[in-house]
Formats: C-alpha cells, structure tokens, sequence
C-alpha cells in the first residue's frame, strides 16, 4: 500500500530518487508544473509531458469550487477529466483559504470561508479535504495545513503548527490508503528551528509517504529560506521524499536540491509565460524588451522547445507585444522545458558525481545574463 | 510564371481542383483559416496543418503595423517568420483601412490612414500594397480595392467600383510575377448585377491568376449573398479559382461551392473558439451552456480533433467557464477542424458525384439540432 520510494544515489545531501505511483514513476528531484484548474494554463497536457515533466500540481481549493469534486469524481477522476495519465499531486486546499483574509473562519475543527469565485459558503477541515482530494483521484494528498505569514511572532507559529500537527493527525487518519496512492505530511514552525523540530517529530510519529517543508517563500527571502532548509530537511525521514511546497525560482531549487529536497512546485514558469518573462540558461529575459524586435537568433541556443526550434526572437517579441495566446502558449512551453531540463541535469549531475561542477555552472551562467549582440 | 490552377471534376457549378503555389498545392473547395498577426490565433502552426489546412490568410493591414513588413522581409518572409511552410495569401489591408472610419482618407492615389495600435499616420495605395505583400513572401497577393457598405447607392457603388478596378490595373502593374505566386482581382459592384458584369469584365481584360468575390458578407444577408452568387461567379473566368472573401458560416460556404466558389477565408472558426461557440456537425453549440456541466460525451462524436478525441463536454465547459486558454486552444482547433472536415467532404463528393446527397445531409443534420439527451 502507499507509494514506494527508492533513492539510487546521493551527492552530499543531494538525493537521485524514484517515487513508484499507480500512474507511474517520477524521478526525482522533480519539478511539479501547477495545473490548478484542471489545466496547466495555455499547455496541452501531451506537451506538459513532452517537457519531461512526470507529475503535475492540482488545486483543491480551485478544483472544490469549479468544476467540484463530485464531478471530478463522476468523470472518472481528475486524470481522465484533464487527459494527464502520469502522477498528480494535490495541495489540500489550506493554503488559497488561508489566503481568503476576511473571507474566512478558521476553527480547531475547521475553516469556513467564501468562493472568490461567486461567494457561496464552504467548510473545508482535514477530513473533508481527504474526501475531497480522494474524490479529485490524486495520487499524492497533502495534509490540512495552516501556513503562518512571514514575520509571524514565535507563539503564533508555535500554536498554529501545534494545531497542523493535529490536523496532519486527522489527516492521515481519514485518508483512504491504496496502492500506488499516498499521503504527505507537511513541516510548519515558520523560521523557528526548535518549531521545525518539533514539527518533524510530530509527522514522523503519525508517519507519511513523504513530507513537505511548507511555510517557506512567503516572503522571508532566499538567504532565511535557506537557512532554514540547512536544517529543516535533514529533520525529516531520511528514506521518503521531501517537498518543499511552492518553491521556486530557478537557484532556489538548485539551492534546495543541495540541502536534500527532493520535489518542487511553483506557478513562475507558466505565470511567466503570460508576463512575457522567459527563464534561460543565461538568466532571465523579459521578450517583450525592444531590443529583441530585429532579432533573428532563437530565445535560447540549445533549447528544443517549439519556440527555440522554429521561432526567432523577433516572432516571440511580436507576438507578445500583439498579445496573441500564441505568445503564451510557445513561451510557457519554453519555461516548463527550461525548469524540466533543470530537473533532468541536476539529476544526472547526481548520478555522474558531477553536481558541484554542474552547480558552478548553473550560477556562472545565470551570471553571465543574457547575450545583447546579435 | 505565376499560379497554375488545374480543375479535375466539376459537378454541376461546384469544381474540384488544384492550386499549385511555390509553398504546396491547394485542394480547392479550400477555407483559408485567418493569421491575422502572423498567428492562427491559439494554434500552434502544426496543429492547424493537422486539420487539413492547406493555406492560411495573412492581413497585410495588421502586418503592415505590426511588425512591419521589412522586418518580416529581414527575417526571410511571412513563411519562415511565423513556421507555415504551406501556401499564404494575404489581403492588401484595403478592407480593414476603409473600416477605420475617421481615421483613414481616401483619395485616387491611394489612402491615409492612422494605425489603430499607436496612431502612427501611414499611406497605403495599390502600388504600395503590392510592395508590402511582397515583401511578406505572399503566394496569393490581393490586389487593392475599396469595398462599398450595404446597403450604398448605385452611384456609390458604380463610382468606388470603378476606381477599384482603376487600382485592380495598377496593382497587377506593380505586382512581381514570379513562379508559384500569384495576384488575385476583386470584383465588386456591391448587389448590382450590371456593375458585377461590369467589375468581371475590367478584371477579366487586367488578366489575373485568380478572382475574389469582394464586398459580399456585409450584412445583406444569407439570401441576398446567394441571390449575387446566383450570377457572380459565372462572370469570372472558367479556368482560374474563384475566391469569396470573409465567408463564412458553413452553410454559406456550402451554398458558396454549390454556385461554384473556390476558395474562402473567414475569422468565424478561430474567433468563435474564443467565444465559446462550436461548430458541430448538428450546429452550432455554446460550450458555456449549463447542460455540459455534467456531459461526459465528446463534443462531437466522431470529430478526431483533440478536444473530442480525449475530452468530455463537461472539460470544455469546465475550461471555458474558468476562461482557460486550453479552452480556447481545444475550441479553436476543434473549431477550424470542423471547417476544414466539411471542406474534404464538399471535395469528396464532387469527386464521387454525390454534391447532391452530401449538401442534402449537411442541411439534414444541422436542422436536427445538437441532441440534448445523455
């Protein structure tokens, strides 16, 4: 039962692993693209996969409220629903409700809030989010969490943890175990060593499929996240995977991959796509800049995305000041590319023994920036 | 030099035949999905080439702003610029111009006009839209034409109709013949037969590689359209496609082919994929409407574009109510398949001489209505 976990090698802290899921293997570390209604925005799910991407992030908050869970569940699950048969993790739906100031009513038992979507009333507790992400067929559920904000005083993350470990306790008690299936657990305690401590002790007790460091990038900057996460990881079970939860920029990941994370999400490469930033090797690049209009040479050299295999970056600068969806559509393909061939040479680094070197030149490069002559 | 147009099979006025162009060969009946800005909208240029499209519209208006022209010359032409290797016509921006009411002045020479993007003053004539089509590489230069509204006046008509044909002469003056590209005339005359006759044979002594129906689809209606295709396309030569611009719903374009219509371009099946409008074998439908909240049937049964491939009608709604633009990619696509499906159709039933039960089925099927019943 549950899902399996198997780590091939280590680098330093640095994990290469396998997660064995009923909808197939994810290698990892591993970036999850964010598909929060059902889609992952302006991407057919057979060019999420020609990305390598091997699991995706849904949203349970979106999802309860449209199209809902019920219906998810009626057309034979989110898989079928969005045609994405690989892996799919869901977040519990915690993090958007917290998010809801003033829409909402957070309770021991639960939290009551009201749809951004046309206001209609909604109670969301750990139980009701297993059913839910049950229903939703996702093969990795995340736990009821509380996430405090960041600067939060230590006794308001003290108890707001204190109560995510009785929730994460609910949690794992009404999830349903089935093969190939499995449920997260997810670290709190904010920037407070002796909270993540704690908190790691707690889920450790309950026992997970793998744990999330959550509470990290809301704002407390790259240099204190990664403080915490010198410790935070090696806090949790050496043998399960490690997510950290909506992490990152293209160095956080590397940084968080050399601390022992093993799994990431985050909206940036498809939200970049429709703000017309492009990650690259060189760093990034903003393709709507007027200094890309006359150029003929593709967004990034070595790139075998559609947008850096047929199109020059004077199309892609076109089509973005024309805001046609084709801009969006080429530019988010390149971004989840860039982020899975990140994911691909950092395993590989991994595997080959060559992860400072590859390290050392993921930062050289970055600070190289883009090149202006044409 | 220029375009060779061979017809195969003709069926009562309805011609089966070939367009031979530098870029490929046109089947006609052919619809020309529209590119407006050097982009089918929400299509990546594979997918449209899936369909069985075999040509797209350009619009020399829109291009001729943005980017311009001599940058798409620079980054070697329409063709390259945009990765549509397959046949392109372009307008010559005259129609989109003589919309700009109070910011265009038209005189004999040619006109001026204001950029609706940023207000930039440019000039735009027959010899000027030739060199502008040119250097977009078009396979299918229009020539430039002023299109009267409906209802005008005789005189108005006769008097706009005139000076078209006066730049009809000077375009095809200005045009370069080369191998595998072509100029089309446009005959005008708004609903005035005598001025049609008149229009065809101006045209017909100019001598082009093919002829365009102009100023039709204004909205004189369905009825009024057929009652000037009833005569219109008989005036122009036998032996060169004919070309009904900005047409139209499928049931224009089948009244269209049966009075002996070649080509035809429109923005119906792209802008209704962004508006939540199907075209269906039964009619049209609105993938917005509550009843495919629940409907786990493909939206067309035996369409094999994507969206009905691997998708529910509960997905479509899903994704259009969320305003996905996956939803607008799978609507377009389905959308442009549609047209493109029912073009193979026309085609395959001139070839085996049954026009008569095809177009009987057609009308048969879209009075039935999209059935409701799950």
């Amino acid at each position: 039962m549950g899902l399996k976990f198997e780590i091939d090698k280590k680098s330093g802290k640095s994990r290469l692993g396998r997660l064995i899921t009923k909808h197939g293997v994810v290698n990892t570390p591993a970036f999850m693209p964010v598909g929060t209604c059902a889609t992952v925005k302006a991407m057919m799910p057979e060019s999420v996969a020609a990305t390598g991407a091997e699991i995706l992030l849904g949203n349970t908050y979106h999802l309860m409220l449209r199209p809902g869970a019920d219906l998810v569940e009626k057309m034979g699950g989110l898989h079928k629903f969005m045609n994405w048969d690989k892996p799919i993790l869901t977040d519990s739906g915690g993090f958007q409700v917290m998010s809801l100031s003033g829409l909402r009513k957070l309770k021991e038992e639960g939290v009551t809030f009201r749809s951004h979507v046309d206001g209609t009333k909604y109670f969301l507790s750990p139980e009701e989010s297993m059913k839910i992400q049950h229903k939703l067929d996702s093969n990795i559920t995340m736990c009821l969490d509380e996430c405090t904000p960041y600067p939060s005083t230590y006794d308001v993350c003290a108890k707001s943890m204190r109560m995510s470990m009785r929730w994460a306790k609910r949690s794992k008690d009404a999830f349903i175990d089935r093969e190939g299936y499995g449920i997260f657990g997810i670290q709190q305690g904010n920037v407070f060593k002796d909270l993540r401590e704690e908190s790691a002790e707690a889920l450790k007790k309950i026992g997970f499929d793998g744990y999330a460091i959550g509470g990290l990038a809301i704002g407390e900057g790259q240099e204190k996240m990664f403080e915490v996460l010198d410790y935070a990881p090696q806090m949790l079970p050496e043998d399960k995977p490690r997510y950290l939860m909506g992490v990152g920029r293209p160095d956080d990941i590397v940084g968080a991959v050399l601390r022992g994370v093993d799994m990431f999400d985050c909206v940036m490469p498809t939200r970049s796509g429709r703000t017309s930033q492009a990650f690259t090797k060189y760093g990034p690049i903003n393709v709507r800049n007027a200094r890309h209009r006359e150029d003929p040479r593709p967004l990034e050299e070595g790139c075998d995305c559609p947008l850096c295999s047929h199109y020059s970056r004077a199309y892609i600068h076109h089509l973005h000041k024309c805001n046609e969806i084709l801009g969006v559509m080429l530019l988010t393909w390149h971004n989840i590319s860039y982020y899975e061939r990140l994911m691909r040479g950092l395993r590989n680094a991994i595997k080959s023994d060559t992860l400072e070197q590859y390290v050392a030149e993921f930062y050289a490069n970055q600070a190289k920036g883009d090149i202006e002559e044409i």
